[in-house]
């Protein structure tokens, strides 16, 4: 089994006429589990996890640990507002195969969700279930942003082992690193702070990009351990139009056109999301194009 | 049974030891049910919904009915981003007593929340559900806002009859009125926007203060239909300070604490939010004093 | 001379070439001073204030007093952060002819610019300069928002006489009215807020509407004071997509445009800005058009 | 003379009961210039600019210029939203020895000022100044950010020479990098990011922390020329909570009194502005201890 590091993907979540599709999930799973991805993230942002009834989310885990090969890990994106809804959505996760729970800033009171509240959350969480506790902090869905000393404090818990970060701030990125214990894993949460990232002592990277670009996105991580920091920025840099299109602009819509195009399944998100428009989608091939990760 | 307008309050889930306390419910039902407030509101933001299980909520709508007078409208807060989720909490609600669904508009891919997405969102959940639907805007919790044509292609909707505006801008509120259907209930959502908004076609309030001060919502409301306009404003000049401290200040707990002061049960909020200070005790029991609403 | 109250525009300030045309502004406030506004103000956020060089303010306000009838309030906008630019230049525009000066809140050190800094910079600037200042609160383009404490507390100060508050929030606009002494002038400042305001106790108005609209925007007013409530709302309702096209849809570009289609002098804006590209002058005509100010 | 690069403090302005006080600029700019800063930044953000009259402006130009080493840079801030004072006040600036303009984005039509308003601002004032350009993008003041894509264009202008980007965004740093000519110099704008910047293209920073580190500043980039990731990180992460007080926690105030403490003169910022109280003046006091900067 893998340690906590490493590039994994928060996959998506297949759906045929609006239902899931586990056999288009095995044809995804089958392809990542060749490559050298070190997990597998189920219910994270990308998988669409807010339009999952209770069901859905524990068969997506099941299924997805069934699939994966036995070194990947499996984490489950279990976190909600609801202490109780969120410790039962997790030991039941466990249950069914899942070896981390990556469980996101509880956020409706997005006034009072600050340091205690986020300390009483945390522990509250991370006392009872039976499996490791990642923080997940995404300001851009949540409207919250944890701040470095909550985390450093956070990170002091024995059952709670990481953060992914999808922030973009270099700055509060290496404080989550600098003032955690050694062994926590500071994640970044996005493509385009592999580079930052890596180079300051993120240990991996949950990424919307390694749906699509696992082998890319691991060599950024290679080459930044062998040394070639250049080379890196590069690879990085012909990515990051690519992060962009399939995440600030054009959302999961288009991170799945995206995975169509790639070999993969991607197909429609969920309703009320809404597949990409035509001219969308031409200018979605032209960016994979230039990339060069598509060639017609 | 009431119409859909006048005064309800969002009511307050009362906790004993973290844990539903019915009986409390039950004393302060026999305290409003003696006023004339229209309806309840159960599990909106005043309730803690988002910390409540499933079977909690299930559990609250049945008792509210139960203890309910029968004349009273029993409103259930069942929205979240899943349609399917939403259906279902909200077909079983109704099931349990619910009068109406007060549906949250979808809000975590904030990006993407727009005039599409919840023309599909609340036609998908009309459609389908068996009680009819209240629209929730509330951008100060979701980061998202719902625009005037929006509502107005959503009122056409036989089964979508109103919305709770949560926000104080008075020109949205105005829009709401005026391009929507002559009989879609635009319900402002907070007592700051009473005198506003019922000046202005509003039909009713779902409205916080209306836990610990119903008599003098219910006033606000009588007075302006009388066009007694400037004894309206006065009382809701009066009772601004109140709404501040029990809203935007303090939030639930403040709330909850003013509920004790006043003879409900309030008690503490669900972790991870905390009770006041010491202090901030001291600043509400003054701020109720100031208003006339509480005398030692 | 009037006192401070009523409809005042905010007046554009007319370009040709990119240089000022005080011929143009002639030609406008000729037909502004058949109305019934009341004043005129320069050097607001439509006058283009920011793009003007020092010498060009002080000809504007010259020439604006000079074309005026006698009997119109000449208000200048002359606040910026500098106390001591402010005062000065509020000195030399009260000798070309201001009667009042409207004074933006200071802004750039936004997360500083609360109750204490206000209050030093404004105590500051009306212990000077030799015109009453009014206090102008326009949150969308400063980024700050003055509170009603601050604003009451302002408001004891004799040299300090109202404030102009462009933000849309009934709450807010009625705190400052009630929390004030009682001569203090509360104007709104955008037509969206007219119905509001007046029924709540503003006297007056400073509105990009009334560049284009002003006989609507007084009548508005005049049927709140008769008591016509219902027809101030339908005339208000009638504009406010107008309004908004000349405010937060297409800004000043859109309002010059509307001017030139109804027989004043709008021409382009300033660059940075540009004017409306061949659709949107389309649009606005529609928009015209549809409230019935425009007939081809 | 030093090529636009390395470390360069924004420096503050130094006043004594409110007015410019010459002869402590003098005292400090001595003090740096016994280091191997290579320029000074006057009317930069933490040299509260927005503060200054147009006569003190050119005063300290000067005035740094004369006590500046003759090897050092002197650039000058001189941008506002309009472009008629914006070169004016260049064209003065460079006459009084200044090396480089900073100029900011404008920023009062917040919802105009995208790409096409940034192009022809910038074009226009690059066009007819006599020194170059470098863009100041600082969305916490400004409230508006530059896209990759404009800075890449503006970049092909031969008088825009670079950016200073007080961003904390590492991808947007990195966008800026790898997008524009080959000797465009982006300069991180705050020394948080001096890291993240110099090892992935940043050729320098302009630092309100190298008013008061000037040596540990240029050691962090040292240490990264010379490979030393390990140690640059540790020496900026021990830096970090001192940049916080000296910026977003205490601002202005913060910097002037740790100048004050640190040998440099710092005193009061000008009014609104106010001087740390009692007990911030502990907080930053300790904070400095921590850091190693200061022993008392």
């Amino acid at each position: 089994m893998q340690k906590l590091q490493g590039i994994m993907p928060p996959i998506t979540t297949p759906f045929v006429n609006g239902e899931l599709a586990i056999d288009k999930l095995q044809l995804n799973i089958d392809k990542w589990n060749k490559t050298e991805l070190t997990g597998y993230v189920v219910m994270g942002s990308n998988g669409e996890s807010v339009f999952l009834t209770h069901e859905e989310k524990l068969t997506l885990v099941e299924m997805t640990k069934k699939f994966a090969s036995s070194n990947k890990l499996i984490i489950a994106g279990t976190g909600s507002d609801s202490i109780k809804e969120t410790i039962s959505l997790t030991n039941k996760s466990a249950e069914r195969g899942a070896n981390f729970s990556l469980i996101l800033t509880p956020s409706f009171y997005k006034s009072e969700m600050k340091h205690e509240a986020f300390i009483k959350y945390f522990t509250a969480v991370a006392d009872t279930v039976k499996i490791p506790v990642i923080i997940y902090n995404v300001p851009k869905f949540t409207g919250v942003d944890i701040e470095a000393e909550t985390v450093a404090a956070l990170s002091e818990h024995p059952n709670i082992v990481g953060i992914k970060n999808s922030s973009e701030n270099a700055r509060q990125n290496n404080e989550f690193i600098s003032t955690t214990r050694k062994d926590f894993a500071v994640l970044v949460g996005t493509a385009s702070m592999l580079y930052s990232g890596f180079s300051s002592g993120s240990v991996g990277g949950i990424l919307a990009l390694a749906n699509i670009a696992p082998v890319e996105c691991i060599q950024i991580q290679n080459l930044i351990e062998k040394g070639n920091l250049t080379e890196a920025l590069d690879l990085q840099n012909r990515m990051i139009p690519v992060n962009k299109a399939v995440t600030a602009k054009y959302g999961v819509a288009g991170l799945k056109y995206a995975m169509d195009l790639l070999g993969y399944f991607g197909g429609e998100p969920r309703s009320p999301l809404s597949v990409l428009s035509v001219n969308e989608k031409l200018l979605m091939k032209e960016i994979l194009k230039k990339s060069g990760l598509f060639t017609e």
